[in-house]
C-alpha cells in the first residue's frame, strides 16, 4: 500500500495550524475553532471519495463502502479536539493515519470486503461539561446518559445543545446508538504519551489493555497545633502520616511494575491544612490513583496500602480513611486485532512491544460494539498534552503503515 | 499581696467583649476597635493611680513611680491586640495580671524601690504591614527600621502613619528608643499556647528561652509526567522525594525532643505541582521550620537533614535544594528573673516546670534593654489563636500571683 509519509505529515501540519493563535495548540471541542477543523477534515474526506456524515452523537464519519453485502464496518480513527495548549499529534495522528490508509486503498484500487468508517470521535478530551470525556464514543455505544446530556458549561449551555451545535442530533442519540456486535473491529493509532517505546527504540507498541483507573480520596487526620508550642512527642502530624502513605504506596507499586499486567499508583494531589509554616498539619487530603490492566489489582491496591500503614499511622496518633471517587474497569484489546497488528508489523519488519495504554481512549466505549485494538507510536520524551508534544515523520509513517496492514488483514480474516 | 481572682477575671471578660462582633475575638492592631480597647485600658490604668502615656512607638504605658531615685524601671505587661478570630487570653492575661499587681501594690500601700511600668506593646501579633509583628517592642528597643516604617498595608497606609494613628510619634522613634541596660527587668505572664503544663498538671511554667526560629524553603525537583503513561521505574516523583524528607525530619527531630534545650522541626506547608490526580508530581516546595533554644542545633538541622536524605533522593531521580527564608536567634531568659519566679512559686506552694517558649514574644526585643523572663500558665488543650482559647480563673490567678511575687523579689534584689 502506497502510504505516503510526506502527505500524512503535511496533513498533520495543516490541521495543527487550525489553532487558537494565542495558545497553540488548541482546538477545543464545541468551539468555532473545532468546527473550522472539522470543515477542513470533511473536505479532505470528500476529496478521497468518502461519504461524509455526522451521527446523532456528533461524530464526524467518512465512509467507504465494502464489496460484500451485510458485513459490519471496520472502524478506524481517533479525535480532532485537543486539551487547552495541547499538542499536534494526540488524536490527529490516528485520524490522519486512517485518512491516509483510505486514500492509499483508493489509489491502489483496493475495495475492502467490509465497509471502512473513519471516525472523528467528538470530545475525546475532558470537555467543558463537568470534564466529561469520550462524549462521541459514549453516544455511539449507548453509554451517554440523560444526566450527562444535561451537564452545563460555565455559560449555561447544556451538553445537549452543544452536541446540536456541532451538527449532532441529541434527541436521536439513544435511538441511533449502535448495538453490541455491530462493528467488525476498531483500530486506532495513537502516540504513546510515555517513554517506553522511545527508551527502547521500538517503533510500534501493541496495546494489551486500556487500563482500569481507580481513584480514592484518602484523608489523614491528626491535630493542627502551633509548631512552636507543641513538642515532637505530643504531635499528631497529618503530613507525616501522609508521607508514610506516599512512600509505602511507591514501594508497593514499584514491586508490581513488572507483572504481566503492570500497575502504577500515584499520589498526584495533596492538600494540607492549615498549610502554614508555623502550624503542625492537622489534615492532609490526598488523591490516590491506581491504573492497571489487572482489575483485581486495581481494586485491591488501596485497601492493601491502608492495611499495611495502619500500625504506623496509629503510632503517629493519626487516622486515615479512604473513599472511592471513581472506578473504570480495564478494557482488554481483542486478540484478533492484536494478532493482526503483530502479523503486519512482522511483515513490515518493524519491532513491536506489548504495553498497556495508561491513558483512557475512545476504545473503552467502542469495545461495547466489537473487538478493539490500538497501535502506539513513540513520541519525543513522552511529552503529551503540552505544546512540546513531538514526533518524527517516520514514526507517524510507521503507525499509518501498521494501521493499513492491520485493516487489510482484519478485512480478510473477519466476517 | 491581695491579688483578686474575681477582679482579674472580670477585667479579662470586659476587655474580651471589646471585639469585632461578627468574628470574636478580634481586636486588630491599628483599628478603631483596638483604640476602643486601649481607651478602656487607659481608664483602668488611671483608676489604679498609674500615669498614662503613649511612647513614640505607640506603646501604651501606665507608670507607678518607685521610692528610690535613679533606679531603672521594672517592666511588666504584654499586648492587647489579637489575631483575626483569636482568643481572649493571649496578651490580655499578661496585661491584666500586671494591672492587678499594680492595684494590689496600691491597695497594700507598697511602694516599690523601682518604678513599675505596665506596657501594652503595640501590634505583637502579625500585623497588616507585611505581617510584621512585635512592632511596639521593636520600636522601644531601637530595632524598628526605616524600611519597616515604610511598609504599607492593602489600603496604602504606611506603618509610619498607622503608628501616628494610635497616638505614637513615628518621627521620634529612633531618638526616643531606650538604651541597652535601661531597664531593671521585664516580666510577662502568658498562656502556654501548648499542652505541656496541662498534660502534667503543673500550674506555672518558667520560660528558659524564647526559641530561635529558622525557616528554609526546600524545593524537590523531579519530572512531571502523565500518571498513566509513565511506568513506576521511569518516574522521578517529587512528592515521593518530599515524603522521604518529611519522614526523616520527623525522626531526627523526635530524637532531639528531649535534649536540655528541646528542638522541634515542622514541615507545615507544602505545594505540589501540577497537583493533579493524573500527574506524577514534578515539583514539591516545602517550608521547613526549626525551633529551639539551642542556636547551633537550629542552624544545623536543615543541612544535616539534606545530607542524610541525599542518597535516597538520588536513587529516586529527584534533587532537592534548600534556601533560608528567615532566621531569628534564640533569646535566653535571664537567670535573675527565672530565679525570682522559681523562688516565688516555691513560696506560694505552686509547682513549676522549665520549658522553652516555642512562640515569639515581645521579650525577644525587650531583652536588648535588660534581663527578661516569662511565666507561662496552662490553657485548655493547648488551643490558642482561635476562639476556643480557654483557661480557668484559678490558672489566671496563679499567673498573677507569681508575677506579683516575682516583681517584689526583683525589686528587692536588683539595682
Amino acid at each position: 500500500m502506497p502510504i505516503d509519509q510526506d502527505r500524512l505529515w503535511g496533513r498533520l501540519e495543516a490541521l495543527s495550524r487550525i489553532t487558537d493563535p494565542d495558545r497553540p495548540w488548541t482546538r477545543r471541542s464545541f468551539t468555532p475553532r473545532f468546527l473550522e477543523g472539522r470543515d477542513w477534515l470533511a473536505a479532505q474526506f470528500r476529496a478521497v471519495g468518502l461519504a461524509v456524515s455526522i451521527d446523532a452523537g456528533g461524530n464526524l464519519i467518512g465512509r467507504r463502502e465494502g464489496s460484500e453485502q451485510g458485513l459490519k464496518p471496520i472502524l478506524v480513527g481517533s479525535h480532532s479536539d485537543t486539551v487547552p495548549s495541547g499538542g499536534r499529534y494526540d488524536g490527529m495522528l490516528g485520524l490522519l493515519a486512517a485518512l491516509e490508509v483510505a486514500q492509499a486503498l483508493e489509489e491502489d484500487g483496493v475495495r475492502l470486503r467490509h465497509p471502512l468508517e473513519i471516525v472523528d470521535f467528538l470530545a475525546e478530551e475532558p470537555s467543558e461539561f463537568v470534564n466529561l470525556s469520550c462524549i462521541g464514543s459514549r453516544a455511539m455505544s449507548g453509554a451517554l446518559t440523560a444526566e450527562q446530556l444535561a451537564f452545563r458549561r460555565a455559560d449555561g449551555t447544556s451538553l445537549h445543545d452543544a452536541i446540536a451545535y456541532v451538527g449532532g442530533r441529541p434527541d436521536a442519540i439513544a435511538a441511533e446508538a449502535r448495538a453490541p456486535g455491530s462493528i467488525a473491529a476498531y483500530v486506532e493509532v495513537h502516540i504513546e504519551q510515555g517513554r517506553v517505546l522511545e527508551k527502547n527504540a521500538i517503533p510500534l507498541g501493541i496495546v494489551t489493555d486500556i487500563v482500569g483507573i481507580r481513584r480514592e480520596r484518602i484523608t489523614v487526620s491528626g491535630r493542627a497545633d502551633h509548631s512552636g508550642a507543641t513538642p515532637m512527642p505530643l504531635r499528631r502530624d497529618a503530613l507525616v502520616g501522609a508521607a508514610r502513605l506516599i512512600e509505602t504506596a511507591y514501594r508497593q507499586a514499584l514491586a508490581m511494575a513488572e507483572l504481566p499486567r503492570p500497575l502504577v499508583a500515584t499520589f498526584g494531589k495533596i492538600e494540607v491544612s492549615p498549610n502554614a509554616a508555623n502550624a503542625v498539619p492537622g489534615e492532609a487530603v490526598l488523591t490516590l490513583e491506581v491504573r492497571s490492566g489487572d482489575e483485581a489489582a486495581v481494586r485491591a491496591f488501596g485497601e492493601t496500602l491502608m492495611r499495611s500503614v495502619a500500625p504506623e499511622l496509629e503510632s503517629l496518633g493519626v487516622t486515615a480513611t479512604a473513599e472511592p471517587i471513581s472506578h473504570v474497569a480495564p478494557t482488554a484489546c481483542a486478540d484478533a486485532v492484536r494478532t493482526a497488528i503483530a502479523d503486519t508489523a512482522r511483515a513490515l519488519g518493524l519491532a513491536t512491544r506489548d504495553l498497556p495504554s495508561g491513558a483512557g481512549h475512545d476504545g473503552v466505549f467502542v469495545s461495547r460494539l466489537g473487538p478493539v485494538g490500538m497501535i502506539f507510536t513513540p513520541c519525543r520524551d513522552g511529552r503529551s498534552h503540552a505544546p512540546e508534544e513531538d514526533m518524527e515523520p517516520g514514526q507517524a509513517h510507521d503507525g499509518a503503515r501498521a494501521l493499513g496492514g492491520a485493516v487489510r488483514m482484519l478485512d480478510e480474516r473477519l466476517d
